[in-house]
Formats: C-alpha cells, sequence, structure tokens
C-alpha cells in the first residue's frame, strides 16, 4: 500500500500517520518528495481496506494498492500452477484447465419437456460435455416467464440420466441451493448475482463445483474477488465465465464479449476459463465467429446456446443456434482446437 | 411493439407472422416500405417480451418497443399523479413525494457502539428526519469488516428511541429479513442486489417501505422494472435511490452521479426519488454541492454520510461528512430548498 | 512517480533503474516491500511520460503518477485563486469566473436567416449575455446539413450588431479559423474535436477566448490536458464546457451531464467552467431541472440551446427550448442564482 | 423511418404530420394502436435526420430509424460482396479483403533513426506486408514527444526503399497530408479524429488508400458513417481498424478489444476489416493470443507494434513487442492462419 499525501500536510501529521501503521505492525517507510510526501507501506497489506486507511486523515489524497486484494484466486496462491477443477458426471469426471482439452457445455436458455432429453442426445452426438438449462430464470420483468422450477430440475436429471452429460444450471436463491445441488454438476451463479455475497458464502460451503459468471460492469479485479468468496468459504472449484459486460454500444451486440479476459485472467488466476459468446453477443450469427476466437485466444471451456426447435422449423432464436449449426460450429471448432493442440476426438468419431 | 423484417422477407413468412400474432390476440398491422416490411401489433403487448419475439424467425431483424415494459411504477398508472410514501417514525409520519418537503436522511457507513447514537441526535438536531446506518455491508473481500449484524441492529434501535430518527438499513440477504423489519422503518435494497430478483420479491411481500438502491449499471428502464418486482409481489410503497453510476472516469469521483434522473424518473414514474451524493461521488469535498444541486433539480430526498470520529479528530472519512460539515451544509440545503418551495423549518430552529 | 515492479525483480535491475533515473537528474527513493519492491522518483516529474518509464524493464509492473500531469491548466499555477476570463463584447466586457455572476449563453444550434436576429433579441431581453449558433456543424452523416458556413457568419455578425450580444461559434477545421475569429467572441472547440491536438494548437496560437468541450468520453485529466494545449500555446483564456459523457444508458437522456465536473474542476483549475445541458440531455424538457442544479452545484456559465419556430409553433425541436420557455427558465434559474449569490438583474428589469 | 407519437396526440396533428410527410415525397402509413400512434415512412429515408423530424412535434416520443444510415459503406451497395483495397508497395499490390491472406502490419509506435529501417528488415522477414511507424504523434499531453514530423517521413521512406515494405502512418493535421501522400502507401486517420470530419473530407478527396480507426467511443454506426464521408469524398478504398473502446474497467488492459467487431462488420459493410492488438490491449503480453483471436474469428488484417531496442535490451515497452517475440508471434499466428484457409507461406520459408 503506498499512502500519498497532500502538498502541504504538517510534518506532525506525517509523524502521527506513521505512528498509527507502526501500531497496525506495519513499517512505514517515507519518501518526501518535491511537493508532496508518500508513505510506503511494508508488511502484511493484503487485508488492509484502502477506505479505510483514507479515513485515518483528511490529509491523505490517495492510497493506491501495489499487492492484489485477492490470495486463493491469485496465481502465486498455486506458486504459478493452473488448477484442475475435476466435474464428476455419469460418464467419469471432465477436467476443466490450463491444460485440458477444451471442454464444450450447450443446452438452451431455458429447461421445457418437449426438446431436453433431445438437445441433449444432440449435443452430446456433437461432442459436448455439459448440458446447460435454466431451471430458475433471472428476467428482468416480473411479468415475464421465470423458469420451470422444481419440475425442470426433474427434466435435467433425466437428460442426465438419458445423456450421460453433466448439468449446470443457475441458482438465485439460496432456499433452492439444496435442491440444485442434488441434480446440478456444477452451480452456475449468474451475473447479476457476481455480487450477491450471501449467495457466494453459500455456494462456498457446499461441496458442488461453481460456474461464476462475470457481473455486467465488475472489473476483473471484483470479479475475482467474487471468487475468493467461494474459495474462502471452503469451496476450491471455481470455473470463471465471461459473458460479456456493459458498454455504450448496444446496437448490434447486446453486450462486449471481453475476450481480453482470457490473457489477463491467465496471468493473474490459477482458476480455469470459461466462455459464453450467445450471451456475450446476444446473436446467434456472431456466435461462431467469437467461439472460434475464445479457442484461439486459449479459453479452457465455451458455453453455447443451442435450441432445438421443431414446430417452429424456421427459428433458432436471438442467440441460440439449431442443433444442425451447432453441430457444424463443433466442427469448425475442431479445426482451431486441433491447432492449438487442446481437443479431445469427438466420441462420435471415435 | 413493432416487428421489423429484414430485406427480402417472404411474403408468406409474413402472412405466416401474422397469423401467429392474430393467434396471441393481437392485431397486425403490416407497413410494406421500399426496401423492409413492418408489422406493427396493436392489442395488449405491455407482457410480450421482445426476446420471444424475436425467436419466431430468422427474418425478424429487430422489435422494437413502443409501449413500456413497466405498468405499476409507470406515472401513468395513477393517472399522472405522484405517489406519497408515508414512512412511520417515532415522531410521527414521514411524507416522500414530490408534494411534500425534502427529506433528509443522515448516518455512517456502517453502525459502531461508540457513535451511533451521538449521530443520531446531532443529524437530528440539523434537521434530518432518518438514521441510515449498515448492521449487514456488501464487502467487494471477503476480508473485510462485514457488519456488526444483529448486534448493530440493537443499537440502531437504541439510536431510533433515543432520538426519534426513522430507521433506514440495508438487507443482504432474505434470512435477515424479518429481524431488520423489526427495527427498521425503511428497508433498502442495494446497488449490488438490484436484481436479486428473489429478494425483489420478498421486500414486496413485507410491509415497510423499500428504498431502491440504482444499480452501478442498471439502465433507468432496468431500475423501474426492479421496482416493478416489488410493487407487483404487493407492497406500494418504493423510494428510488440514484448512488452513481459507472463510467469510463473513476479517477476523481469515484461514481457517476446521474442527476438527470431526476426530471426522467419524474415524466416516466410516480414514485418518489432521493438522491446519495456521498456514494455518487465517494469524496466528501463534493457532497455539499452535488446535494445542493439535488434539490434545485426537484429531488425529493437525499441521503448523506456522516460519520463522527471524535478519537480521530482531523478524520471524516471519504465520503463522510463531518457533524460539524453536516450541519453547515443543512444550513446550505436551507437557502435552496426555501428558493424552490420545498423545507421545512429546521426543528431546531422552531 | 512512483515504479512498482514486479515481484522477484532482480536487485541489479533495481540496481540499473535507479542508476537510469539517476541519470534523468532525479532522485529515487527504494521501498523494499515484503513481496516487491517500489521505487519513489523525487525531483521534476510532472514532463515524465509513464509509457516511457515502463519501456524502460519488463519488470516494471505500474507506474503511478503522484503528481498531477497538467501544469499551467492546475490551481496551483494560480496559487489557488480562480482566474477570471474577460469576453469583449459590443457592449462591453464580461467576465466568466467563479467569483462573478453567472454567465448565460443563448441560441439555436445552427444558424439561419429566417430567425437569428430575431433569436438574439428575444434571448438578449431575458438577460443572456451571449448568442450561440453553429455557422459549421459536426454532422455525424456526411449527408446531413452540414451548416450556412460563411453565409452564417455574416448573419452570427448582423445579430451580434442588432443585439449587443457576444458571439460563441465552433470552429472544425482550422482554414476557417481566421474568419471565425474575426466574428467570434469566443472560438468553440467541440466535443469530438477535444483531442484534435493540431486545431488546440491554433486556438491557442489565436487571441480570441476558447470555449472548450469534453470529449464524450474524456476523462477530466484528459480534458485538462486539452485545456494544457491551448494555454501551453500562449492562450492564457480556455472555459471549460461539459457537455455530456457517454454511458450504458442513451434511452432517456442522449448523454449522462455529468455535474460533478462542477466541484471536481473546482478543486483541480483556475479555470471558468461552463455547462450545457442541452446537448447534455438531449431532450429539452430535462434542461431546466439540469440548469438549475448547475447553478446551485456552482457554474459559472450555462449554454443553453433556444431555436424559434414561427412557422411551426408547435416545435421547440427535441433539445432546443422556445423564446418562451427560455424566458420562464431565466426566471426560475434567477430564483437559485439570487439564493447562492451570484445573479445579475436582468437588463429588462433594471 | 418510424415515428412513434405520444399517447393522447390530437389527431389533428397527425394529420398535420402525414401531410408534412407528404410534402417531402414520403407515403406516411399510420397505425393506431391501443395507446399510441406510430407513422411508418415510406419512400427514400436514408438521408432523413431523426433529430430534424423530431423537430417537427413536441408530439412526437421517438423516431425509429429501420433503414441504415450509411449508405456506400453497407454491403448491400455492393450486393453483398467484400470490396477488395489493394495497396501498392515496392513488391507489388498487397489485398486487403475478406477472400485474400491476412495482412500483417508491424513497427514501431514512433519513427527514430535508429531502428527504422532494421525493424522494418525485421518484421518483413516475419512476413508482414507493411511497417507502421508514427511522423506525427496524437499525444495527451503538450509536453510530451510530438513526433519527428518531417525528418520521420524521410525516414520511413528510407525503410520503405531498404525493405520493399508499404507504409502506413498517421496524418492528424491535412497541411501535412500532402507531405504523408508522397512516402505512405495507406494513410492513417487515428481514433481521436474518427469524428474530425474536415479531415475524413480531405483523405477521402486524394488517393491513397485510408486506414480508418474506430474511435475509442464511436459505436459500430458512428465509424461506418465516418467511413462513409471518405468514400462520399470519392476515395473508394477504406481499411476499418479496431483498436479497443473505453470501458469501466481499464485496470489490467488499458482498452477492451471488441473482436466482436469482426462478425458485426462482415455483416454491415463490405470494407475490409483490421485489428490492433497492440493498442487495443496496451500490454504486450496480451498481444498474442488476442492477435490469434482475430484471425480466428475472421480478420483481413493484423496491425502489431514491434520495437526492437538494442541498447535496453531487456525491454519490449509495455504494448510493444520484440522482434524475437513477433517472430514466433509470426509462427504461431500461421497456425491459426492455415486451420483456417488464409495464410500465406513466409518469403523466408519460399
Amino acid at each position: 500500500m503506498i499512502v500519498v499525501l497532500k502538498a502541504g500536510t504538517p510534518s506532525e501529521e506525517v509523524d502521527r500517520l506513521s505512528g498509527e501503521f507502526d501500531g497496525w505492525g506495519l513499517t512505514p517507510e517515507k519518501i518526501t518528495g518535491k511537493h508532496k510526501t508518500v508513505i510506503g507501506l511494508v508488511g502484511d497489506t493484503v487485508d488492509l481496506d484502502a477506505l479505510q486507511i483514507q479515513e485515518l486523515s483528511p490529509w491523505i489524497e490517495q492510497v493506491l494498492r501495489v499487492e492484489k486484494p485477492f490470495k486463493r484466486a491469485s496465481r502465486e496462491y498455486r506458486n504459478g500452477e493452473a488448477s484442475d477443477v475435476l466435474v464428476s458426471t455419469p460418464e467419469g469426471a471432465v477436467t476443466f484447465s490450463q491444460s485440458a482439452p477444451v471442454v464444450v457445455v450447450a443446452g438452451p436458455c431455458s429447461v421445457k419437456r418437449a426438446m431436453i432429453v433431445e438437445t441433449a442426445l444432440r449435443v452430446k452426438a456433437a461432442g459436448a460435455k455439459f448440458l446447460r438449462g435454466g431451471a430458475y430464470k433471472p428476467r428482468t420483468s416480473p411479468y415475464a416467464f421465470q423458469g420451470h422450477g422444481e419440475s425442470a430440475l426433474e427434466l435435467l436429471a433425466a437428460a442426465r440420466a438419458a445423456s450421460g452429460l453433466g448439468i449446470i444450471t443457475e441458482v438465485m436463491d439460496a432456499v433452492d441451493l439444496e435442491k440444485i445441488a442434488e441434480v446440478a454438476d456444477v452451480v452456475q451463479v449468474g451475473a447479476r448475482n457476481m455480487q450477491n455475497f450471501s449467495l457466494l458464502k453459500r455456494v462456498g460451503a457446499q461441496e458442488k463445483p461453481v460456474l461464476l459468471k462475470r457481473g455486467m460492469s465488475a472489473t476483473i479485479e471484483e470479479w475475482l474477488m467474487a471468487a475468493e468468496y467461494v474459495l474462502a468459504a471452503g469451496n476450491p472449484n471455481v470455473i470463471l465465465c465471461e459473458r460479456g459486460i456493459r458498454t455504450f454500444d448496444r446496437q448490434y451486440a447486446r453486450n462486449t464479449l471481453d475476450l481480453s479476459v482470457i490473457p489477463v485472467l491467465r496471468s493473474l488466476t490459477h482458476l480455469p476459463i470459461m466462455i459464453d459468446p450467445s450471451h456475450g453477443t446476444g446473436r446467434a450469427e456472431y456466435v461462431p465467429s467469437m467461439a472460434l476466437a475464445a479457442i484461439a485466444a486459449g479459453t479452457d471451456s465455451l458455453m453455447i446456446e443451442v435450441h432445438p426447435n421443431p414446430a417452429k422449423a424456421l427459428s433458432d432464436g436471438p442467440q441460440s443456434l439449431t442443433p444442425d449449426r451447432f453441430d457444424r460450429l463443433m466442427q469448425e471448432l475442431g479445426v482451431i482446437g486441433k491447432a492449438v493442440g487442446r481437443w479431445e476426438p469427438s466420441p462420435a468419431l471415435v
């Protein structure tokens, strides 16, 4: 931590502050500049709160953090090594990791009886390892469809049994967590709840791996601090999922998919990375090129929205691919995936 | 709703879509332009979901909403009249409304034994009607102080009894709601939980008025839809509080206080408006001019962070005013408040 | 400047860097922390370029500026005193300053023969001191009306003569500067040209005062650095005009008017401040409350779009007030202006 | 264009507006909804200005554009075909196009004698086709190095002759355009000048192809309208370069590289696309993965900052690669480039 004092700070105030920091067990080192004085705090500063320091004196102009505020999520915490998040599925453990093949998660936005098993079988055949699907849906409007809840969980369980895929589904309310964790292989915390700290503590206190989506205006640091909540609560298995951030331009793509998180997170954290180009762009036609880009950039996994619609054959939804388009996409992804050495042969082709 | 079709949409598809809308009980009206066809949907479109319509056909280029997506929160819902949100306090009901004097809420960020009663008495003497103070604190870091919880609620109850002020405090987790509602006169939903839809339904199902802070990247429409969740769950008493939005520049002011919400909300909704310049700027020295601006622009209430610090006399925290500065601010606010005809004489002066 | 080195930086590299800084005439002061080493640079660091420093070594993690990068624009440059920008008009000098009455600038977006003299007389009668009006217009589309150019300058000269108002008009191209400066009392650099450094140097090399609008995504610091270009080129008379920034929500207000620049700029710079609520919100109905707020917050001047439209009597344009609405607004502004002690009696009332 | 009227608009006003549109040669088609009336404008609406329409009546709530505002830049303008922008270089024409191999542009940020020829030879050997380098530099501070100007142009000419590479360099001021166009094979308009409409007209009126960088807060539509200025002025050879946009998070990556422009632009325009991951991220260590992603996503060209620094061997600058790292990157890019069928064998390897 570096404490920058305003020009003209009286030397008694500098001394008083130094004394205060001494009392906290830190070693304050003073630099007297031409205009300003700066105090560097040497010692265990990770737990310090910049705002709390700023409260010490009105002469403090700025408090600059030199150390990262996250610990367990940091790459250094594992001596520079990536973590392997192992998820058990009906067909064995699947590994999310920088050193494993890219894992593809696919499925519809919300789960309906008519099609969930069929979708599961289709995306499985194309090479997906996990089925995603919402039983509980975060909806902007209280009048919009809120998901089928418990009955949708049963459908997911049936699709899991029929296909052998693992299940990823979102928890919106801690009271549903137990029911969800019975069915889900990975519990998802959505973008709107990324800073619902109560929920983060709860998913951290249970055993299923957690998929943590980035809040739509969360900084990388806030996102890693949200992961830190889960890790600090005892659950070491967190996957970080970028799903588009909110920017000034929302006319063509609904969000701005921030693919630079791939190299940024790689340098900051040991946790595995997922990219969701479906929510990230909001338009099915932009999904394939962003999925390809994500693999080339080094993502560990992808989440793709796929939605069959036999009755409405022309439709694939604004951000969902049809199963046919998904089949083709998986082949395209395989080309890049193999080129970067991170693709597992499709089961259909073995 | 207006459905814009892509250039070249086959006429059979236009007919198929018109038939579909007919089946929904809507009257589709077709405009055939030079390049594009547009279908206007006449009828009860408020509950329609633009995304759901877009799923009907890949030929749909855009779905434009002409009606607002919120109902109960809309100004039209009360035939253009503002609502009065009455809050009972130990000293009688206080009204938040466009037609009432400006209500000032003041107090520290988090509640500590040493100073909460003293602060309550000080801000009461200066003219505040409510004490704010966090018992449960949303903190970016799991290692930071998370609030004193239940014991802080007891302190708030004591401050309420001693001062006669109403109490506003935040709920972060539905399990704490009952305990909080026993002490609080107004229950606050914080910016990070503005789209925690489970929590919105819960505070909508209880009786205490709700202070709904704007999410840091929430659009006005998303904010009003969050209010709609509370209203639709049965609680008509919602106050909307602007606390700064997240923009590209965070160097001097921590957030960008969006004062234009005052005229914008006034035209869209009947609900009363609060402005929080302390979180909105993040720096005590910018709070007074933004509080003055808010009153001139027509706000119905203000939330100001005030923090006494007898042991650390020099300090007023990065965004908190000292009680002395708050006293002066109340006098400055009175000058503008009287000029616009919305100021009640301070009890101290009566 | 504070140079933060990566964990594990070899001590020879720390020494090499210290030597380098020594060679630049600076005194490097080293703080060795638990994990990281930090070098504070003592000396004349205002001209240093953080990026240039970062190029010195791949071991440099961050370069933190403690000094401000602007000099002539800084409040300290005038020992904490505000500047007076005096502008001569046909009726004498008008002062833009923190210690002068609020100056109101009004007029249409673009200048047309039919109405410019009439508008000038109307806004003059209501108390405006300057007429604004575009002869050259920045337009997003090459097919949109680009302003009447030279003939509009003649109209502005006529309006100036007829009304006695000063003239403020925008320069978009350095080749027009001389012609514009013959007519204009203040030369405006628009938001889109705020970082057109060639143009900044040119307006800095001529004598008319400069109105510098904030770029739509310019940080406060970039804005002050743009002013620094003008000041460094020899022109000390710069007025800073906030006109709304670009954020994620553009549905109701077209831009987000950032009123917190008023206290922020006040603490950083001696230059006078103008607020433009017409561009700042993009909607006439929101202009009055934002203009009132700006005065309460302490602005030195206002720019208001006013547009008479006798043939289309119902219309006042999306962001323009009618002359009648402007008359009323000036009375409303007077109430707040007098309350804060910064209003000059309207000539009509003297 | 769709004109949405406010609820309660009198029918005479609807008729008056319809008459007005008739007079403009458009066919107004009226849809009377439950609450609101909507007028669809059929005819040649591309040149219409939404703001101008809104000025027609205060009863107009919104004007929605259904047609795109750009013509010559639109994909439809070339019947869905991509354009080939051919640039002549000392070694023959190089094609920027969706149907050509990826073109790589490399070089230092600013041109200095010591290294420009050497850099040119190095990047040429690695497979680059163009040398980039600034003679005139846009700098935030007037006190920072502004580029070597004309003498740097001579150095670029020498590097061109020595290496056979084409030259891309930025024009900041129209007065330098002729000199620059004598040396440059492609003239660059920088992000800060993207809406310097005078400059756009000038580069549109000369013959060298134009590289148009996206403004840091420009929407896709504003960017294409800037291209439209160049096209409308007579120059059909425009390359669009994404270089990162400004968002709320600037801590790790300096800008947010918006790779989704690749599929978005592909569907909207026939113009070729370039991605600049060096400015787009601001950190050399993030450049390789973003460059790989860009090729996988379908970019037509890349601009990479490369800077040799023999005297300061450890350094590659915050966003520049060393020539050695660039050599390796070109091999990595070749793997992806070949996988997607858009890579030309390196001359060194032929």
